[in-house]
């Protein structure tokens, strides 16, 4: 038997999703509270692998064991032995020839940004701090040069072994909410998929560009030539969260 | 000379604004930064105190001394010496005559809530979870009860000693956000004053309402009578957050 599990955690105290020596990771819990709550040994396969001090508002796994424990209850059974920075929200049955990665139509990543000079403890989790100027207009038009299929292989950190560095990007949504305490910045990225470190490079990028600091032709070059020279920086893991993954199947009642 | 700050903290690691004995406390770390950086012996005096767990995204506070440090850089130079949990957004040199305390006109609280069966790692430390069904609409409506001057002892906690417990609430907005994970509600109450637990024992009194576990007749009794077995339970502190304090002046650039 094959179940889904819907999960959302703060990944700020973990290495990444994937089970590895030196960190905890939120694969490792989980696999652990599975073995305890049911008795059954299984590693969990995540619709993609989340990075170190990422969060997810809504990742998607499966794992394979006989268990008693009806499929909608085992969110709770896995909750009482969690910590508190993961939750599973909702559990299934997986469908027919259901897997968590390959089946994966499509995701959406949320990078989260605040301008102030000084630091803002109600934000730092979850968002993170520019301390220079943005052109909130430019911000919004920059998104018109990586909507598409393209080869995002300049916005893909080095070590990665993939087959294609082609992706295609379905929207880019800007959000920008101004309050007393500053501008918040939200970068809602859907597409079919998104290489290693990818929406961290688009969203350093897009910065850069609304801050003046490289241009249109430069972005066009990185989407031509590949050329990682071109791109701007990596932003930093806390701002990105993991928001949705679709796979154009109900999973959850 | 008296400096004005605008501070900001996540209250979860403190045992409260006020310098204690038994807990860390955000007065005693700004006392502490002021005599570091500064060099000046002060306990900085909030626009009102903050319980324990309950956090500020705009706290007021002022202080007495001499230094050589413009007073709109007095805010980098105790950033340095502050835990990441509370940061100074502002400072400045205070105007004739004023009193954190003394001259504050009005405060908005803003209580945060999430309703879900499961608890959701991405909105604990700022929301309280309700696991009961609300009503929504009653959520909204219930507001005319306390809208205007009212007696507000049944709401304020025993143990504080205090003139009147006669306060003028000006406005509470209820913000719903449905998103894929649950129903986001934010209550936002601003007054000219908040007796001890008052925001949270509204908040409370608002939601066993909404959940048709009390009804308008014993909301009015208790407004009439004072009588605390009238109203809803208090909620707990990480849903609330010190957003703003108005003084009729801006007091930072």
């Amino acid at each position: 038997m094959r179940y889904v599990l819907l999960v959302a955690y703060d990944g700020g105290g973990y290495g990444g999703w994937q089970i590895q020596k030196n960190a905890e990771s939120v694969q490792g819990k989980l696999a652990a509270a599975i073995k305890t709550a049911l008795g059954v040994e299984a590693n969990p396969v995540a619709s993609g692998r989340t990075d170190a001090g990422v969060h997810a508002a809504g990742q998607v796994c499966h794992f394979d064991g006989e268990t008693s424990v009806p499929p909608e209850r085992i969110a709770d059974a896995l909750n009482i032995y969690l910590p508190k920075d993961i939750s599973v929200l909702k559990s299934a049955a997986a469908p027919e020839g259901f897997h968590a990665t390959a089946s994966a139509k499509k995701k959406t990543y949320c990078y989260r940004a605040y301008v102030d000079s000084r630091r803002n403890p109600l934000k730092d989790g979850y968002s993170t701090k520019i301390d220079f100027k943005l052109d909130l207009q430019k911000l919004k038009s920059v998104v018109q040069y990586f909507i598409g299929e393209h080869d995002f292989k300049a916005y893909c950190s080095s070590g990665s072994t993939i087959k294609t560095t082609v992706r295609e990007i379905y929207s880019i949504d800007v959000k920008i909410n101004k309050s007393l305490y500053g501008t918040d910045i939200e970068l809602y990225f859907t597409g079919n998929g998104f290489l290693y470190n990818m929406v961290r490079t688009l969203a350093g990028t897009m910065f850069d560009y609304a801050a003046g600091r490289l241009d249109g032709e430069r972005i066009k070059r990185s989407l031509d030539t590949g050329d990682r020279a071109q791109v701007g920086k990596t932003m930093p893991p806390q701002g990105l969260t993991l928001e949705e993954v679709d796979y154009g199947v109900k999973l959850f009642i």
